[in-house]
């Protein structure tokens, strides 16, 4: 059966996967998001990423295209003011993807496309109520609730990385003060090192890499035992775990499965986050609540939710 | 048809009617939800007032019992901690007005219960993705995304009066600090009230009312122009704002309905409230979601509600 396409467009990288009816990736490939100037030669660049990569494997068509984005819109196939990505306003997504094709493209929110992949594929597969976090550049989620994704209304359900963590703190790229993605994201940890660092008393090992830190070499220095970068995991996993807690209110999920970037830290980031995230609950969610890291490599979830809904 | 008897639990009233299979409330009836000492004392008293109303009307059966209450739970029956009633623990409501009503009881949240009622009979007959709030003694919720009431895995979805509105602030009968219910519920404007108050030079209306200070009596005094009655109304607004655009940012409703004691000030609260929300929103939801007053009268929306789901 020919494979359908599968693209998750991130604010640093774009993944893509050719996928059979299996959920099989069958052939992989991957292109820096950013240097392209306009969002019509980014199309055009994926288009040849993904024809090399099909010549390379020796797939002749595909059948569907399934993008995942940051604001990512099912019900109208755009992507509209993704404060993460290199391109403003509204970009006609699935207009531009089907002509570059030839082939019906979907659309939805990068986050959205994850659960549905974790749903299908990955560790949400027993379950009809869970929350996918995903800590990239910026935080995205997706919320399935009575075995559905939560689209709203307008098809904009899932933005927590833009509920407000610090009323007054942080300017977000939304334009807003003190959204979680600002803190609990791989973005959100280096600001934060970021702050500590500049306090010159601040005594780390996180110094020598100066303005290239990044999340991984706090990951690293934490590893190493270092006390500002572990303070700065716990300081990340109290801010998350509230939100997240908060976040159980509404929806009273069984499993909240996180991953991108920062959740590649696993314990570093895990440990203190199940701890600040009971401590924060109320006494009617304590203790019930998993919280996993997915399972599933590499940006595959959000690769495998898009083309689930291609298909 | 033998109608169906709904019961709404509230933290000072307790509302009950007889509904037909039209969802027309034949006979109303309440009595006070405190003063009882047991809850099985309190379900013998619901069953004589019940009693009365059914030989008053002339009915002699009912075909089935619909509860709401604070925390009640729809899967096992029962209410869990229910911090806003007077009796502690685990009750098992179900199973204690099957016994007094000899009839099918079901329970479920005494928000998503009136998330129900305003779905079938009220001002949300045409969303299929709203928040219906409760503004009563505490803060209560019902969300509907993709038609359907989300009760979670665990039928405890929809706790928004336990979400943190400020972190470290007053404490709450959870147990927590700083929930949203105490500060948006008619219980919270009050304790805002007696803030303002405990300021000697506070000069407002509302001091003549002591401790015996309500709700009513604040949208009274705003509504005579009394100043730091509408600065209360403000703040509260500017909380319930906050928190309302955050929870906009996980279900993305059309709408979210108000009901309850303090929606009963109407524009006294709507107008700051909608002024406050807006400026809190992300870009993407802004001037897209209608805050709405209830117009089902007194509890009949939680009393529908809970009698739909007993038939």
């Amino acid at each position: 059966m020919t494979p359908v396409l599968g693209i998750d467009i991130g604010g640093t990288n774009t993944a893509f996967g050719l996928v059979d009816a299996d959920g099989h990736v069958i052939a992989h490939g991957s292109l820096p998001t950013r240097g392209h100037g306009s969002f019509e030669a980014f199309v055009e660049a994926v288009r040849v990423a993904v024809q090399d990569c099909m010549d390379a494997v020796g797939i002749a068509a595909i059948s569907g295209v399934g993008v995942g984005a940051p604001n990512g819109n099912y019900f109208t196939g755009n992507i509209v003011f993704a404060p993460n990505l290199p391109w403003t306003g509204i970009l006609p997504v699935a207009q531009l993807f089907e002509a570059a094709f030839g082939a019906k493209t979907v659309v939805t929110n990068d986050a959205n496309a994850a659960a549905l992949g974790e749903k299908k594929f990955g560790r949400a597969k027993d379950f009809d109520d869970f929350i996918l976090v995903t800590l990239g550049t910026g935080l995205g989620s997706g919320f399935v609730a009575n075995g559905q994704l939560i689209y709203g209304h307008d098809g904009f359900a899932g933005e927590l990385g833009h509920v407000v963590a610090v009323r007054g703190g942080r300017t977000c790229g939304c334009g807003r003060k003190g959204c979680l993605e600002r803190y609990a994201s791989a973005t959100g940890i280096v600001i934060t090192a970021q702050e500590r660092l500049s306090d010159p008393d601040c005594n780390s090992l996180l110094r020598v890499h100066g303005a290239r830190l990044t999340a991984t070499h706090i990951a690293e220095a934490a590893s190493a035992g270092d006390a500002t970068a572990l303070e700065i995991f716990d300081y990340t996993a109290r801010i998350l775990g509230e939100v997240l807690a908060d976040t159980v209110a509404i929806t009273s999920p069984a499993a909240i499965v996180l991953f991108g970037g920062l959740a590649n830290a696993g314990e570093l980031l895990m440990e203190p986050l199940r701890r600040h995230f009971e401590t924060n609950l109320l006494n009617i969610y304590q203790g019930k609540v998993q919280l996993l890291l997915s399972a599933l490599p590499g940006s595959d979830a959000a690769i495998l939710g898009a083309a689930a809904i291609a298909r």
